[in-house]
């Protein structure tokens, strides 16, 4: 038997692809270890372990990261109100830095010069990974079957795949594949690819595994309260339970039950990808939905305007771009990363939230931090205002915009007559 | 009887307050014409017209701005997916321009050199009713009694104006005045002050007067759908009626029906200020709930990754804000604005939306614009793509990450260590 | 004689404005203590000290804050590239958080209830300085004469200020006012006012004060270099006097030394106060021209990429509004500043410039960041990189541009047509 | 003969490295025309012209661009500040899309299904010729030798090159090359490559080719002024000539030769390329850089501040990268430059300038649009200015200060305390 060509890596998941991606890879004269993580998906990695010494591995190895992709990936996220194109919440992409870290921690602990990965040529996870990879171990080298000639062009279609797995005695458990493919984490599910493809076909209801429909959710809403600190929640409160949940992975957890029931954090998105193509994704975040409602509340309520602002324009806006094109061991999500605690020292106080079939409804909220002030507010009392001074404000505001006017005026230019904008679209 | 100190037009409601401050302006020596804008709000106008004429108006004016309104205001801030601090869909900021535009030109015409209002001396349409005024005359002068010490003493409290009212025998129609006070249009109603300044007061169920109640909404779902062309709505479908809906104030109007009906559009946020203070508010936005939604969808299909990036971070959050702090008529809103036709050449098409309970579904969408590629983003066929293409790709994207992590390494700096960053907080 | 209506500390230069506020004060009846700051102007303190107590103060401070304007404000400046309006290097703005933070202090340990200057009404200095105070101390009162009608009534005009220095007996030493006014600090001095207000006036030859003009700078180069540690200059090293400078105060002030001598730092622009009003204003920053110089290349050899892209567009240009405005001791610039550590952590490093006749010219830089590779970055050999891989990657970039034109062309909108863009003024 | 794989349209210079792809082209079966773009450069079009022909291009291509390149590109960077990374110009990145532009429509008229390029395979040229390509003609098919293994290796290092030469008969007229490589236009020349890759080297006296040295620059300072209309230079008045030039192309040029003389536009960079690497450069950018002082000082007199602080932000900033990463024919380029003409709808107005060995020094401007108003600016007289309207405004910008000061007292979290912040490097 000839020399072997090195210790690769495997990113591992019990299917039909990574498995053949062992087989194929010990066929190229690789010795395999098969890599699992727990990012909190539904899988029997007993089964995987077994699957994966079965078909050649040498070394199996399973990593539990619920707790770190929690604490260091989910909830900065959750501070940083994080969001890519306006509607989806980043699961996937929360969960590939934990993964990618624990693979070159074992990577460099059992002397791997390779990984591997079972990601197509065309996603975006293949980037999130490899990057990520690049980051942590600059000199780590990647194998990826799918951007392989002739390892595409040998499996092109899933038949051949089938095929190769008798060959090589692969247990094929899967008697029917869906019609879409997921991903899984404690954070949301993903769907994509199949008949998903037409962006104008409706996501069957079958398709759904999170989350109830909201027509299928309970009749009667339910109340609960999150408290945050410094931006995160360490506490939530179920009246219907009489309990409180404090540990970081448990708080989310609740969260996600709470959601699941009530037929919340459902999302149906084209989105860009990062190398450029449009894609169409469905996706179910309960948890997250929640906390992102209940998060950008306590805000409106204890977080000065302008550092908002900037956060929104600047730190949120950039952070989710970093989050979903895999940047997160760059130097720009380290400079990023940096201004989240002083962003949040103030966000503390307490957010009361109903739930009812899809909605996340704020019913109240309170702070001790004392940026809102009643009294200030108040339009029925002056509670220390001058309301003179908003008239020297204006005034004062007013400068320049005069200026503009005076000037328009005299070219002739002023603004009074009317405009239908709407008519530029003829 | 003395001179007259000039003429104003007053910015009338047919309310206690502005009523007053006509009788107060007519008293310091004032002639006033009295102004109205129809922007959509239920009001009986005619009573309104008798009021101002009995308490001693000299003219009363009477102003259509409806479909102004929604074309030159809210289709752009809808195009440009308009929203202020993640919540506000702004609708009492969008109808400012136009009325403080209409007394503009009616102050020209009738030859007023003064403008009045009854704006209080804290909120935000003080100042975003002056700016505009400023913007487009700026030699116009602005009488504010809600500011001038010597009527808000002499007002302070309703007692005071009741007693004025009876004084200048001004029909008090009122019974019982809510505990909150509203702002409304045909984009929405706000609701503020009284029982609502305590933030963690939930608003009574009898408040909200446009929308029904998510609970009480229709236990069965409605399918409807929206064409767009560049950018703006000019399409809706409701096959429930059989109807097609296209004149640009029908098509919101109808909107307003469908969401109304099925608990769509309800806000509740403690917001910034122009001015600095937080402000709780309750508003209703119905259409606007569902365009919003269905107009972003449209972009996922249609728009250019980088324009929908820039257009996300510069042209929408700037927008809103000027918008929010009444800065329509300024040098920035011109120069903002020139942009949005070039980022809404290509979003054509349609969206299939399912309205249930409080929640806008997107369905499925269409267009022909052909930036989505269903072949291209296929995971099941390469449609045209080379998967090498994707290693010289990451290769290059890896290689400023790869120095970066190789210095990190050189220098002990390295960051495969998990680091539990809720753990901050402590 | 009556109570006193409090203790007042005034902000005290010595001049006659602040002599007859002192006096003014006095005669309203307050208690005053005078205030001054050694922030590196030139300045006869004692002659000053001695004034202060002839007209009336009760007590004198003089606190040396050179040392902490330099490491807390003008270095962090350096580390942020700041500049406003892409021309300002925010001298004056830079001194105030540091005058204001002293005054405070000394309000608080002398139970100052009031504090008072003798900034105009129309400048950036009186809300720089009072936002500050509000910044640092909430219930401080502020007395601003140059605000109060009964003040600035009575000394409109400066013969009238003298008047009263004449019945105060307040020595009044300058016999001949300049025709603009000047601030200096250690960093800086601004002129403005007077003669200058015509933006078309250039400014006289003699004005300029702390630098030679260029044609009148040595005709001989000297060459220098400076040394970088996270940013900080940490180290200058002039070769003509074999010495090196590494103490923060000494870098700073040497560098001033050496612009000073060749013709460096002179700006003249015409800028936009906080108010909103244009201003012109001429200035001599000749330390902070070099650094400015200095830094920006070095973090051209060691700071990544995409931090620089950053870190320009938000974290230097909002500083440099925070700065500029005043608003120092604010929540935003608590979270902005926050991230300049991260943004400096690889910015180590040597710059060689040469220094001549208004010129700073970056001869070389060196660094053992790594983050360059001269191999890399070469012409002429690979160096490890593959150039197949660029193909990839212009290919994967092309897919969205690509989609573009198709959509173009199919469109009758395709760019090839030549179209003279300067023509649209016409 | 063997059929013709096709024909190819090759971007030819004259040099060696163009010759030889001409050469190698043919060889491999392709039918070659050869395409210059005259935009300014020092060059014998005739010679290469030739040359071309000899070598074996079937048709020769010489098009005149300079005027659409000063009037489609470089103006409109003008009129934006375009600059990359605070220091390039841009002049190599504002030339290639009039190139890529002419290549496509010759490509379009001469059915020309591939084109050709000299570019290597790390820099930035490649990527902006060929996104420009897919921009415009997206089913163009481009050869790229130096990316080609075949082509690479073949031609490893320039002997290779010139004994392929010799067999084909190319004539080699370069005696001896410049240890660096360069191109040029009538923007500017840039330096880069050879013993300029070590960034600690100075570049040699004798590399410098467009401007003299200021050391050898006239001792006398030239006054000249530029007039702008809608932020384009339409006048440049040189009193020494007693001259003045209108036309956009003579404008340019003349303010060249006049920086050229006076020792104006030399720069030093070690810059980001597109695809991660750090490089440096040299360029002299002469007239662009007296423009870009020009330009930005008359926008500090016209241009409202609010415009001026977005466009920088986003605008310039944008529209940089996209110059500089080949990015013109593209959305979002047709999106940033929509937003140019609002910018500089009032930037009308005159520059005087003095021109002083490397300096280019702001002597005063002037213009009718009214937004700098003297008496309002004035020190000396209220000019309708009332000085209480600022405590105003201060006061309502020191609400949400003093709410945020006061809770930091609360929290013992205040900030009076100095702190060394320069400690932070320790």
């Amino acid at each position: 038997m000839s020399e072997s060509k090195g210790r690769v890596l495997l990113a591992y998941s019990g299917g039909l692809d990574t498995s053949c991606i062992l087989a194929w890879l010990i066929e190229q004269g690789y010795e395999v270890y098969a890599f699992m993580a727990d990012v909190g998906q539904e899988e029997d990695f007993e089964a995987a372990r077994k699957k994966a010494l079965a078909v050649g591995a040498k070394k199996f190895f399973l990593e539990d990261f619920k707790r770190e992709f929690v604490t260091e990936l989910i909830y900065p996220a959750v501070q940083a109100n994080c969001i890519y194109e306006g509607v989806y919440l980043l699961g996937t992409s929360l969960a590939r830095p934990v993964i990618a870290r624990g693979m070159m921690a074992v990577a460099d602990r059992e002397g791997c010069d390779f990984v591997s990965h079972g990601c197509t040529g065309k996603g975006n996870d293949q980037v999130r990974f490899e990057l990520a990879f690049y980051g942590l171990k600059p000199d780590i080298k990647v194998i990826a079957p799918w951007r392989i000639p002739e390892f595409y062009n040998r499996f092109a279609g899933r038949q051949a795949l089938l095929q190769f797995a008798a060959e090589k005695s692969i247990p094929v458990t899967q008697t029917q594949a869906k019609p879409w493919s997921t991903d899984e984490n404690l954070f949301h599910i993903s769907y994509e690819a199949g008949i998903l493809e037409d962006p104008n076909t409706t996501p069957p209801a079958d398709m759904w595994k999170l989350t109830v429909a909201p027509e299928d959710a309970p009749t009667t809403p339910e109340r609960i309260s999150i408290e945050f600190e410094r931006g995160l929640p360490v506490k939530v409160t179920v009246p219907a339970e009489g309990k409180d949940y404090t540990d970081p992975v448990d708080v989310f957890l609740k969260l996600n039950a709470l959601a699941r029931k009530h037929g919340i954090g459902r999302i149906d998105i084209v989105e860009n990808r990062f190398i450029g193509v449009k894609s169409r994704g469905c996706y179910e975040s309960p948890a997250a939905t929640i906390l992102r409602v209940a998060h950008m509340d306590i805000e409106g309520l204890t977080l000065d305007r302008n550092v908002r602002a900037l956060r929104d324009q600047f730190l949120t806006f950039e952070l989710s771009k970093i989050l979903y094109n895999g940047h997160w061991f760059t130097p720009e999500r380290e400079f990023i990363v940096s201004a989240i605690p002083a962003s949040q020292r103030t966000v503390n106080g307490i957010v009361r939230l109903k739930l009812y079939k899809g909605n996340v409804v704020v019913e109240g909220r309170a702070s001790d931090e004392g940026l809102y002030d009643e009294k200030q507010s108040s339009m029925d009392e002056l509670g220390g205002f001058e309301p003179t001074d908003t008239t020297g404000f204006i005034s004062i505001e007013s400068i320049r915009i005069k200026k503009w006017a005076q000037a328009n005026i005299r070219k002739g230019q002023a603004g009074i007559e009317p405009k239908d904008v709407y008519g530029t679209r003829v």
